[in-house]
């Protein structure tokens, strides 16, 4: 089995979806449907790149290494890579819920 | 002192900035120099108003409670209330620099 694969496999409990995306944006590898990746991977791609050139606006020398978004039940993960994106959506944990951020 | 006195003091070992901005978006309540709130505004506002129109479109019913990204040593988290908007700069653990996201 592929190290990604295991990897995959690992995170399986909480995580609804997993998703990775080439350079191009594409999903390369995924755990949903196809339509649900191209519902997906439209909406993150364009957050993504307007978060990374805010970060970049207020200092050239930063950049984003995840970005999270904390929705009602779930969130999503985002990992900007060079030539890849990790996207994870994954479930809140009951306890979680209303926890104050650290 | 007020509830909001004591809430910023209690968060400010690690934060390295609070601001609170009311319905028209603008800071009503900042512990950073004026320059610093408009710049962040600026850049977050738009941000967050994008983010929780892409969490709309994929489902009406859902919404965005916590923004956060993590850049190389500092995290902004959002906290997109219906009237007033709390964004919190603070710096990242030693400790969870590449920790994995859970």
């Amino acid at each position: 089995m592929s190290e990604i694969e295991e990897a995959i496999n690992r995170v399986k409990g909480r995580v609804k979806g997993l998703l990775i995306t080439g350079p191009d944006g594409n999903s390369v590898r995924s755990t949903m449907t196809k339509a649900e990746d191209s519902k997906l991977t439209g909406y993150i791609n364009q957050l993504v790149d307007k978060a990374r050139s805010v970060v970049r606006d207020v200092n050239p020398a930063n950049d984003m290494t995840l970005l999270r978004f904390t929705l009602k039940r779930h969130e999503i993960l985002v990992t900007p890579g060079r030539n890849f994106r990790i996207i994870v959506l994954q479930e809140i944990n009951k306890s979680e819920e209303g926890a104050k951020p650290t």
